[in-house]
């Protein structure tokens, strides 16, 4: 079986023939994602799959994209998309145009269903994936399939309140678990340190630019203690979602990846392991594996979630 | 298809006839519960399976135990009964014995699975079952299924950490959701704030026994600043607990019941959605309701438990 997958990302838009089985690519067509509103982004997509397979030989497309997205393949909304802030359904617009069975997750999702078949999760049936970059996204399987939730919520655990009225979010709450492990919420603690007079290594390296994953490694390196203890935060708040959503599910692994996971690696790992928050009721806990940091993950997994559909 | 229901009990042991449709009850034979250790217990439940169905009418048994029950029947540990505290088959060792198809629950899984089919959560495909008494305990349904997880942990909500080295929880752990919101926790913190000068209405009405329900109820209506203060941190953690497992696992509804929110009834459930701590990503959050207290909901919940096994 070929299917198409499609990664819609903030900047460009990329189809690939998938074999789901393997996650084998071929195939490359891309294109920038259009800043002109949604029309025109799916005129873009219609554009890369007509562009890879204008002779119709795959049956099946799977479509991530950056937002929340119902179980009808609805996208309510796309903060990473020009104009993108009301509800599409790109499911019933792109179906009759590509005359192929259409499907569509969250890019998230789709990354997560990839590490489950062909990556660090490959065989395990109730998985966590997380990842860890400017934000903080997740994907949830549960007896082997992706659980997306009726209005596509399902795996968002950057959104748990891990602080009572702690750090504010970059989604207008408080105590979230990305305001303490995603990149932008440590950048905002560090710079607000720095402004109150704490100089330190992470606000200074990355200067007027963002913190990058880089920096953030590097001011560990150095010994910076206020970057030690933005870690020490990162690494609790993960410990804390993490191991309350292993224990309430009984999760056999969590898979762990993204910017900041890749630069720290297994110490980060083990630092999350260890913290007394990772807790769970006198049980030994599940696991805590590095993702596969597979090519194309997006692509994969939106094409592995369309041959699921099949 | 009629089943037999059996509730195993830290004091008592019940067994009843259940139409599994319709929670229908008939029959009823009903002995303590041994204190002489596990083999005596396996007796006591065959015991009370052959005396209600001499004639082996029913070809089901279900069994709810206290404990954590893997996917298997294998009970882990029953902390309230005398002597079970290492690892016990009770499908195994009683499917011979009665001669039935017989399927082992956690206790409070089968009180959520009876509100989710003839209570409260009836028709809602993913729901949260939360029971607020000595502890908190709480099952999950997800996709109109059970959820139990390979160890049996799943649903175990009152062991989430909602704080990060917060009161200590009965499990030996720190922080749980169980330390603020069950009656046991919140007698610890009211006896400890009377320890320390603070004396309250709360540690006051329950004297030298057990804090119960309805002293939480008076010493509210009296207006004790410290039982509001104890009464805020139960509502602010369950506020946490309840509202990140309704974010990522996008459920529907979340169904409350329990001796504590019994007797506090809706105005809690009310404190409970209007904390700030009841997140959610800016969506609508899902409904929480008072469970409908259903007669024997143990025994008809395992009697579910059957029946769906059939």
């Amino acid at each position: 079986m070929t299917v198409i997958g499609v990664d819609v990302g903030g900047t460009k838009i990329l189809a690939r023939f998938i074999d789901p089985e393997t996650g084998a690519a071929s195939g490359r067509v891309k294109v920038p994602t259009p800043k002109t509103g949604t029309a025109d982004v799916l005129d873009a997509i219609a554009g890369v799959v007509d562009e890879l397979d204008p002779d119709r030989t795959a049956t099946h497309v799977g479509i991530g994209v950056p937002g929340l997205v119902d179980g009808e393949g609805v996208v309510a909304r796309c903060p990473n998309i020009t104009g993108w802030d009301s509800p599409v359904d790109v499911r019933g617009e792109l179906t009759p145009r590509l005359d192929r069975v259409v499907v569509v997750g969250n890019d998230v999702n789709c990354g997560a269903l990839a590490e489950h078949r062909i990556g660090a999760g490959k065989g395990v049936d109730d998985l966590l994936v997380v990842f860890v970059g400017t934000g903080v996204g997740g994907g949830l399987i549960l007896d082997g399939k992706l659980r997306v939730g009726h209005r596509g919520l399902a795996g968002e655990i950057g959104h748990l309140t891990v602080v009572g009225d702690g750090r504010p979010c970059g989604c207008g709450e408080d105590g979230h678990l990305e305001a303490y492990a995603g990149k932008a919420g440590m950048e905002r603690e560090a710079r607000a340190r720095a402004a109150a007079g704490e100089r330190n290594a992470l606000a200074d390296l990355a200067g007027d630019s963002a913190i990058k994953s880089r920096h953030i490694e590097q001011a560990l390196e150095s010994g910076d203690s206020v970057a030690e203890s933005i870690i020490d935060d990162a690494a609790n708040a993960l410990a804390m979602g993490i191991g309350n959503l292993a224990t309430v599910l009984d999760l056999d692994r969590v898979v762990l990846g993204g910017g900041v996971v890749d630069k720290l690696g297994q110490p980060f790992l083990d630092q999350i392991s260890q913290s007394a928050h990772f807790g769970g009721f006198g049980i030994e806990m599940c696991e805590l594996v590095l993702a596969k940091r597979l090519d194309d993950a997006g692509v994969v997994g939106a094409a592995i979630l369309a041959a699921d559909a099949a």
